[in-house]
């Protein structure tokens, strides 16, 4: 009796796909910015692939893993030129799947915030660092990538849609249930929660403020 | 007799009331210079907090201690955000203390440098590398706020204050009495000396030489 | 008989010279954009001593090598620092000898991704892994440079000249070499190479394609 043949995927394994997915759309959004900018082939898989692996690069420096998974497991890097090749050859035409984009983008996020905060609490930190640290690795790649472009990291701006406060969101809910769940559960749940915030977020119900400067109207 | 309740606080526990006092100032700096360039909430929380924590983050990594401090010791993240939320809080009232808020920069300035280069000389860097460092720890948190805001370090244009210069100035001098006092003496003399320097240019007794380009007048 | 008093350098300590020229043309390169930005003297000094370090450091931390080489052995900041205050002293005159300096910077470019690559292998990484911390060890100085000077780093638009293109080459050659020759030898092999590519790419044979955005003629 041999039906049995396929197992099915362990959890981990799933995770891993997923964070894959995510490492492919951070590599489009960074390889599509530098066809804006007119970065020659190179420079696009370069900029593709650093934006891709930047934030896990930041999550495993933070929390003194070397070397960086990115650089253990090639599959993150040819994961990453994949993506970047692809935005190089299809070029603006990607660009009218923006929506399918930004849901890979905020899976992106949410995975990265979650393994992230999981790291943090692994290697002791506090519940400030664990959120910091979280919060970093979602958004480390994008803001490499718009330091490289010279550019103002677009997620100081992105107040009409929590970009970094979702991933914040996410990391601290990790840090809130991992001590009554199973690390995979809570890690999953946080990642739940920043693609619920980030949903919340797009659909304008919720902006944060930006202070006013003396002289200007409300 | 139990009058002694109240013990003096150790040499230790008073740095580390004057790092938190840096740490402060520069998410202060940080901030106030997110509200001017309009980010939201959340991104001026992010740049003061990694304008503050820049400094030590750099000297740490740099000399190999992982976890960097500021993520061993939750004290710093709370004392960053304090400063942070305070910035967004009172805007540009708080501009107007200017000169009060150039103390505090001077004073985080002044307990890096001495702090990265006592840790460069623990771990056992020669001269150079011991000015580098320090240097380095002084003036990383304002260089890494400045790139994310997307301009150009000012210290690199500050030649009428001798910034770096000062802090590179007190970690040369940490070096020279290492090995004549106790560490703890060595690294108060070095932080007195930036203040000095930082007083003595601010006079406007000194100034850094700029390059001539050719068909320049004097 | 002692007529050989003086011994022929090993082939270590050749290329460690061979570094060393590599350090001083990154120190000439960053310091002369510092001039042209009219940083101040210190502004100048430190832009050059980080451009010259700054790909050393990115092969160090990703390989995991604390504290970097550049900290454990002071000549090399000696050497930046010679580097940098020759740009200071003699400023626009230097940049007749642009040619020059082209060449020496190709030579610290090919250094530094090889000794990128030997390092990554020595460090267990598959090849995708050592031509990405190869390529990054060439080019990172520039970036760093770059990024500080608040320009887009150069060598995404040099595509009349394979930079990184040429590091990342020479690095896959130590990766395809290494199992059959010496590490030495394979190194210097990587090293020629990219000298090869950068001076094929310098007679304009070949140039790297930018994608072109909708309604832009061919």
């Amino acid at each position: 009796m041999h039906e049995l043949a396929w197992t099915p995927p362990t959890l981990q394994e799933g995770l891993r796909v997923l964070d894959l997915i995510g490492i492919l759309a951070f590599a489009l959004s960074g390889a599509l910015l530098a066809v804006r900018k007119r970065f020659d082939l190179f420079g696009v898989l370069v900029l593709g692939c650093v934006t891709a692996v930047g934030g896990g690069a930041v999550r495993d420096t933070l929390t003194g893993q070397t070397p960086p998974l990115f650089l253990r497991d090639e599959i993150y890097l040819w994961t990453a030129l994949l993506g970047s090749g692809l935005a190089f050859g299809f070029g603006e035409r990607l660009a009218r799947f923006e929506r399918t984009l930004s849901v890979f983008d905020s899976l992106g996020l949410a995975l990265f915030a979650a393994s992230g905060a999981i790291g943090a609490i692994n290697f002791g930190l506090g519940p400030l660092g664990v959120i910091f640290v979280g919060m970093l690795s979602g958004v480390g790649g994008g803001i490499i990538r718009d330091l490289i472009a010279n550019e103002v990291p677009e997620v100081m701006y992105r107040r009409d849609q929590l970009y970094a406060t979702a991933a914040a969101a996410g990391a601290a809910t990790v840090w809130l249930l991992f001590s009554h769940l199973p690390p995979f559960q809570a890690q999953l749940s946080g990642a739940a929660l920043v693609l619920l915030v980030r949903w919340i977020s797009r659909r304008g119900w919720v902006r944060l403020p930006v202070r006013r400067l003396p002289g200007e109207r409300a």
